[in-house]
């Protein structure tokens, strides 16, 4: 663990009293550091360079019809901050109306994504914290957006580990890949926070409530096959061969009449596109309450003097 | 089989017209009391006081967070009789209102229940049964309300076998535990009439239609793992087990921030409150036609003549 | 394979421009007859005869309270003429209004259906194929609409390959029973068109979306067990017992209260009834697109090259 991480630990373990909002962002930036860090051999794959000068945070490719969106932060294990989220929404808007007949969304190194990144938010003085809170809000209501919206198939080849968003937003996507060494961990509500990017609708319609609130509500983490069988995840492949099964998946797909994919991609959401964008406000009314709340803050908190007493 | 049952048996098998209302309610009810029979190893567990002097057929109690309600009526195989669902509506409107975290419904003895217990409208005189029968179909529209507007998480443990409408109800409920002798079954056409608690509804978004109207039109009885595999049921555990895997689950789940649980639970139900809300006044009304038809009275005694010859 | 589909190959592998809209229909109508005579054992079971002397295409019988329509165009692979469609829908209509109780849709010989057939649209002079193709899309809409009123339990018996829209009709049943021979095929990328009968909107509601772009996008082709595995099927059996067991559940289905059958049936979909009826307007006015477009046509006689060049 870093030593950041580790002084931390000792100042919260000798606290009291609300430390304040200040420490609660830093504590919810490490406690997503601490997530990550406790998922198996971070080693980061060498020798991504992006061939797109425009993005610092992902990295986007085409290789005929086929568009791919790397989450390409590997040290920070592909954590979303506001940069990311505006180079996602300006990579995909792109891919919507290119030539491009299929996106691929996957992440660079051993993870998928650990998640909403709010170590951005560390540096900004007290007063404007406020104003951030609401840009990030809006933020992400555009960020889910672009998902709903998208108008051709969208696929996410899941590497390993995901978290948080990066496992709701799956349920916005058409088809999901995942590798045996994938896992799907929402862990809202040890956060004191709620679910989002629709998953509050479509969790449920996908899966039934029952198991759809054991992931919401009771933060269970699945494995891929688990994740399989409740129909997140369309198949699972072994690491071994997840890159090569993907492709050639992506293969059969891209070589498919482009209008008709885009066409019957959007017939397959148009009847519920108008519910999810009430639903994503919705979200997204109570996560900006939530993350003001007193009770996320001492969640935040109490999670991390657990951590420091271990 | 008691005796009363073995006297209606030979008076019906020698029936050869309609037996008229009052023949017809007391075959309902005992029909009931068949069901439940057939079932394995009716030993009562002994021992259970309630905490709650104010409730005849239920048991309230609260440990930290944990609000139970138990179905407390087991020599009748916890069937919910009129006074039961006042009971079960009035203890749910104070634990949607108290500082509970988490609501848990289970059942005294070795069943869960048994379903709706109509044997209590068999000492009314025929000129007010009408009248009854509209009562009894407002509390039930109340009943299921009551459910649907639930605003915290609100979980079942399915000890033993379920009827009627304590299996429908599961699919209004956040999550459901079931022991491996949970059995679930609907037999609603045997009797003449339809699914309800929005189990029309909900059954075939959760499981298909397919799976559904096996359940719902067919009335095939569920095991638990088959109730798992089609989603009605979070997770099967061993009967030895059961209760202290219950338990643990439960203490992690009040051990959450419970206003993120309360906010998170209901953004997961509220894309469908109105519908919901509708679905459930639609199938009060054909089950007040269904309850009232030539043809429920006929299949009840239909029912009861096989059963005479066997 | 015919002389007839050797011949057309022949030019086809010579064709360098579009070959025009004639010889696009052809190319389909040949399509489907390839699709079909690559399944196995294409032995066609003898001594049919039709008590209806109405029909042409189909058989329509009736034992006791069930109703039997059975695709009988063995010799087609019960594929779905214009005519077939119009005797459909006369046929459930009456189904709907009769004093049968259920209907039950098999296939004659060996395959259930090999889906829209489009070879009686070869004979008509070009100047009348846009008027054609108008009403081909007005005959799909009202085949469609037939099946989301019908007013009653509705069951395939799925006893061999299904293709197309007797693969996505099945979602608008009421119970699927399914032979271990069944395949479900939905090829509707590879000729550019789109997704029907609702199935854009049921299939992600019965099995998630990451499953049902698997098949409507990928056009992957499930067998029995894996229908059954994402809901799509109730039950499997295997062929050999197949009848049997789909007899003894339909003898037990037709006994039960005919009224209470048909209006738990009609609760069960009436909370979408018209959300249905705006899906399948809106998938036939892409379909009225996507049939006259250049893309379809060109993947179409790119399907045929790849043939030709086997």
């Amino acid at each position: 663990m870093s030593d950041q991480f580790n002084q931390a630990k000792k100042n919260v373990s000798k606290l009291t009293q609300d430390p304040g909002n200040d420490v609660q962002l830093k504590m919810y930036s490490l406690y997503k550091q601490v997530l990550a860090q406790e998922l198996p051999n971070n080693k980061v794959k060498e020798g991504h360079t992006s061939d797109s000068g425009d993005f610092e945070y992902i990295l986007v490719t085409q290789d005929g019809g086929l568009k791919t969106v790397t989450l390409n932060r590997p040290t920070k294990y592909n954590a979303i901050n506001s940069k990311m989220y505006r180079e996602l929404i300006t990579a995909l808007k792109q891919a919507g109306q290119d030539d491009s007949v299929v996106t691929l969304i996957t992440g660079a190194g051993q993870y998928f994504c650990s998640g909403n990144d709010l170590t951005s938010s560390l540096n900004i003085p007290p007063e404007e914290r406020e104003k951030l809170a609401l840009k990030r809000n809006e933020l992400m209501r555009e960020f889910v957006s672009t998902f709903i919206d998208f108008p051709k198939p969208i696929v996410a080849a899941v590497n390993g580990p995901a978290i948080g968003i990066s496992v709701t937003l799956l349920a916005l996507l058409d088809m999901v890949y995942a590798s045996d060494r994938a896992t799907f961990h929402t862990p809202f509500m040890t956060l004191g926070l709620c679910p989002e990017a629709c998953s509050s609708y479509l969790f449920p319609k996908i899966m039934g409530h029952a198991k759809a609130n054991e992931v919401l509500l009771a933060g269970r983490k699945l494995n891929a096959v688990e994740a399989c069988n409740c129909g997140l995840v369309t198949e699972v492949f072994p690491q071994a061969e997840f890159e090569k099964e993907v492709n050639k998946r992506m293969k059969h797909l891209t070589g498919l009449p482009p209008k008709s994919l885009a066409l019957s991609k959007q017939l397959c959401r148009s009847a519920e596109k108008d519910k999810l964008h009430d639903v994503n406000n919705k979200e997204c009314d109570v996560i900006a309450e939530r993350s003001r709340s007193e009770e996320s803050a001492q969640a935040v908190i109490a999670f991390m003097q657990r951590k420091a007493k271990m």
